[in-house]
């Protein structure tokens, strides 16, 4: 009875702490998407000051991925988790991993605008699309998340062909631009490493997503090119 | 008495697991170096089948993944290992992820070749030095891993600015020729997108390197532009 007893105080400090836990990388992933949505923002109105508001801030992103790497292995270490517990802590220190590069990715973007130095001009490019679909799978992506939804990651993870698909668009479209003598040669490559960087961004969210998968389902997804919904979800 | 025995034999089983875990990743690692060094060779003399034998390898390097990861799992599960131990296992989930990586690329690599149809051409882009210094980042790394040796894993961790002057070099290099009107545009885009997959082959190894300093060293040294000599190794 004691050593039940004893079990139950263990599960419940354990739980206490993931919850803490989760509450943190909840509070990473929303850092991140604003990260990304404001180099996003910056780059549309050639807005100097909030890019170097988005550089200035990766630092934060960065120091936070360490302390809840830490975190998770204080915890493995104190509490040896078992099944779900042990995955949802191995999958978040992958998964901050993956909000940073995130975060990196979104600082690139701004510090293209800043060497741009706040340069007015259009876009040749309409990358608008391939940009709604990313912002929809990093969304997405931290719901399936903070929620634990496997068949929203498996959603998400089935929408990286088709950012794969806009990008190889985009770089036929530079390919051809610069083809007929376009002369606005850097800003064309500035536009293609953008959507590049955008592609990147995607890669990572779908690599979330794979890890919601595993810590609900038990299941490992990575490296399938298309994710079938799990026959308990399909029946 | 019983109960230290006990302890040396589980210790001893944990070493064994480990000992058995260090040699799948080091194969994993030649497998993925060999990958890489073989699309670097397809590329470089526009042969097709063995850039196709990339292609096809790569699926065992991603099986070979998942099954390192799993079986940290269950160690972990099994002996709840701690200190240099649990970095050991927590690290080799990482790097195992960043070689299945490298592996991508390399495949990616090889795809290029292939969709070039084996079209024998002189390259525009001289990027033998950015390739002999990205070969020799993951060289080193695979050694600094194998080795657990820090040191080498700092030297590694510091030659990533190299790379990433050199890859603005031949982005310059790239606009610059556009610019001047060369008509080889497909050709050119093509060597700046090798260029980026290597640049972001280098990422990895640094990334191995930093799990491995965090290993030996317990030091977190991510997010740092340039690394220190620890003091130990200084004095």
């Amino acid at each position: 009875m004691a050593s039940t007893a004893n079990f139950t105080t263990v599960t419940l400090h354990l739980h206490r702490q993931i919850a803490l836990l989760k509450q943190q990388a909840n509070l990473l992933g929303t850092l991140v998407e604003e990260q990304f949505e404001n180099a996003l923002r910056a780059l549309a109105e050639n807005d100097l000051e909030l890019a170097e508001k988005v550089v200035k801030l990766d630092k934060d992103v960065d120091q936070r991925e360490i302390n809840l790497e830490e975190e998770c292995l204080k915890i493995i270490a104190l509490y040896q988790p078992v099944a779900v517990d042990m995955r949802f802590l191995i999958s978040t220190i992958k998964i901050t991993n993956d909000l940073e590069r995130i975060g990196d990715l979104a600082r690139d973007i701004a510090q293209l605008v800043i060497s741009n130095n706040g340069e007015s001009r259009e876009r040749i490019i309409d990358f608008a699309a391939l940009t709604a679909k990313v912002k929809w799978m990093v969304r997405k992506g931290l719901e399936a998340m903070i929620a634990l939804d496997s068949e929203t990651a498996r959603e998400v993870c089935n929408s990286d062909d088709e950012v794969d698909e806009q990008f190889r668009l985009i770089k036929e479209k530079v390919i051809s631009e610069l083809e007929k003598g376009n002369s606005n040669v850097r800003a064309l490559i500035t536009e293609l490493t953008i959507s590049d960087y955008m592609e990147s961004i995607a890669d990572h969210a779908k690599k979330i997503c794979e890890d919601v998968v595993y810590t609900v389902d038990a299941e490992v997804i990575r490296h399938s090119s298309l994710v079938d919904t799990p026959k308990n979800l399909s029946s």
